[in-house]
């Protein structure tokens, strides 16, 4: 049992006042975890593009002051009542989704939509008691989709935090937490192309980049990215993305550019990258007989997805996927053992580093474009 | 060797001289198979409704004279040069698409769509020299998919026949030859349900029927029936379908009152309608996380198929199938094998039976709605 276990810890967290402002590092308290909860020391956390999106508030309710961050890597500092699975000193990552292993989702072989602990970004406190477990000079900060990871201490929810090997460097597993996971997992997972296959990607943000680095995991021998922005090619190389379209280059739809490079359409094609038009495109371009697309993008509420039923008769699939379908609790400790056996690489994801004092930095780099990960140490 | 074959045979078709017009019994010369092909003494053959629609031939470019029919069973009468996989005498179904071995759909072991056999409606002709082997008085007459079975003797590319067991009764089996298998393999195959788990049947003629039958032998225990005609749901009771709900008798989407019934949805739905409001209902009423929809009805030119993407990131998966995913050659001798052992039944699917000199009736019994499955027999 740590000191700390069952008292209020002050520390730092980066506080989010008003949409859009730079966070401010303010001193919290953060209540101990109550029955099912964890109390987690953050050691790093990443940037994904969810945070920024909550934060610009665009679109949405805004729910303020709050703490974002949900990709992360940290130790267990002291569980709450009934909590088994996880004990004090534990390295584990915080998962803005869960898994309470009780429901008809967790007990399903194939979902990881889980009806208790599913992702809520409208819900600002933990479900035990409605309340925040966050204070500043007595006044609640709301939590973001149960992770908040912008603090050195945080709650979560047990069934929302996954134990990890203790040999794993969270400062590299942490960004397994979210995107890295999503577009990975949609391809391992869910479109599965076999070796010697032809794999389409679509946006190659973060997301893409990982089902790229998926698709050439699974051996596919043709990866072909797409994307609007020319100049994402050559970092995508190293994703094993071999070859590269971009919409913009011709008169015809890409979906029948790829037709033509791939006699007839690829074998598989995932979509990172939210727009309709590139769901459609990555539906279409995908081979009649057996061809696979996997969307992964958030749309827009009025987006409708629309194609020709023979499209579908002619034998192909079209699927959707949640965080690459993984089950945060049963499935994150195997992604980070295929990382530490050198399978999966992870190094190549993390383009800047900056210390918890410079955060709004990370915000910086991603609103420019030019990071794809952004590592922030909690204990500089 | 039959003392036929090479030489042509006169025997007695139904021809179809124009559209919508009842058929007439003509003596017609059929010539011996070129190499490739194979001619059969057609014993059996019943009535699709794919038949009626091209021989109705509204909103298409009308192909006549025709011999129509493409559901059957007969014995191999001769086969051409480089046929090896049938001899003179083997009891045969002959299938309107086929299966060529070598094209890519051949060689995946997910498609059937092979390249060189697929279905074609427009050709009236046999792809070896694009001509006719059939004769009236000097006159060719159109082929029919390949197979035109409403004939005593036809003859078929060698890819579109499959070698049955010599003893199969062919008066029940050759209703495999199409809409059987089509809805059978849709659940079998592709929507594949557990035992145990919920399935909606869309449309329930004939390929519904056979996907409920699907999903009978699958062991699923709910097998929800959905159609515009109250009537079907007495007649669905045999093949497994135990609840039925009509949409006209609700004020919300019918997906909603599948939703409701079924505490968030079902795990499978087969969509055997021909309709576009039935495909989108279908695939909306299967259950997030790990809900499968099957489309297999053929829609008009214009339908588009339209849904928010949030139902396919939910985890939903959509897929269309064409004649069940069976290979012809490969599948069907495996499906006569399942009915061979009382694991499928198909006597249920027979409601008529008419003499080849009564061939109308059973375009009327199909047209009145009357018929699942009307086998016409050549030899009366
Ligand atoms: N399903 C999940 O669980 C999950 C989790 C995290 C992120 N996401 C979603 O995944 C998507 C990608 O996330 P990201 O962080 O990589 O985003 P990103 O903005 O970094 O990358 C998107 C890329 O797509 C490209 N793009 C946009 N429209 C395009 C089009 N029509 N054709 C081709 N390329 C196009 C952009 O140029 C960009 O490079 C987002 O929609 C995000 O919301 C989903
Ligand atoms: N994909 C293939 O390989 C293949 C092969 C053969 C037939 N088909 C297609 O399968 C479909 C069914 O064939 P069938 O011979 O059983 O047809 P059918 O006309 O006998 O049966 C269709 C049934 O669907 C019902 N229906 C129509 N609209 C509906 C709706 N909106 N909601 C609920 N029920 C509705 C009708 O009342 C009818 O009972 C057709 O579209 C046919 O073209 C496909
Ligand atoms: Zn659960
Ligand atoms: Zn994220
Ligand atoms: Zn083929
Ligand atoms: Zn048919």
């Amino acid at each position: 049992m740590s000191s700390t276990a069952g008292q209020v810890i002050k520390c730092k967290a980066a506080v989010a006042w008003e949409a859009g402002k730079p966070l401010v590092i303010e001193e919290v308290e953060v209540a101990p975890p109550q029955a099912g909860e964890v109390r987690l020391k953050i050691l790093f956390t990443s940037l994904c593009h969810t945070d920024v999106y909550f934060w610009e508030a665009k679109g949405q309710t805004p729910l303020f002051p709050r703490i974002f961050g949900h990709e992360a890597g940290g130790i267990v500092e002291s569980v709450g009542e009934g909590v088994t699975h996880l004990k004090p000193g534990d390295k584990a990552l915080p998962v803005f989704t869960g898994e309470c292993g009780e429901c008809p989702h967790c007990k399903s072989e194939e979902s990881n939509m889980c009806n208790l602990l599913r992702i809520n970004t409208d819900r600002g406190v933990m479900i035990n008691d409605n309340k925040s477990r966050f204070l500043i000079k007595g006044q609640p900060v709301h939590h973001f989709v149960g992770t908040s990871t912008f603090s050195e201490y945080t709650v979560v929810h047990a069934g929302c935090v996954a134990k990890i090997n203790p040999d794993a460097p969270l400062d590299k597993v942490c960004i397994l937490s979210c995107g890295i996971c999503t577009g990975l997992g949609a391809t391992v997972n869910v479109a599965k192309p076999k070796p010697g296959s032809s794999v389409a990607i679509f946006g190659l943000g973060a997301v893409g980049l990982a089902a790229a680095e998926g698709a050439r995991i699974s051996g596919a021998s043709r990866i072909i990215g797409v994307d609007l922005v020319s100049s994402r090619f050559e970092l995508a190389k190293k994703f094993g993305v071999n070859e590269f379209v971009n919409p913009k280059d011709h008169d015809k739809p890409v979906q029948q550019v790829i037709a033509e490079m791939t006699n007839g359409g690829v074998d598989r094609a995932v979509e990172c990258t939210g727009s309709i038009q590139a769901m459609i495109s990555a539906f279409e371009c995908v081979h009649d007989g057996w061809g696979v697309a996997v969307l992964v993008g958030v749309p827009s509420k009025d987006d409708a997805f629309k194609t020709h039923p023979m499209n579908l008769l002619n034998e192909r699939t079209l699927k959707g996927t949640f965080y690459g379908n993984y089950k945060p609790r049963t499935d994150l400790p195997n992604v980070v053992e295929k990382y530490m056996k050198g399978e999966l690489e992870l190094e190549k994801f993390i383009t800047h580093t900056v210390p918890f004092s410079e955060i709004n930095k990370a915000f910086d780099l991603m609103l420019k474009g030019e990071s794809i990960r952004c590592i922030i140490k909690m204990e500089e």
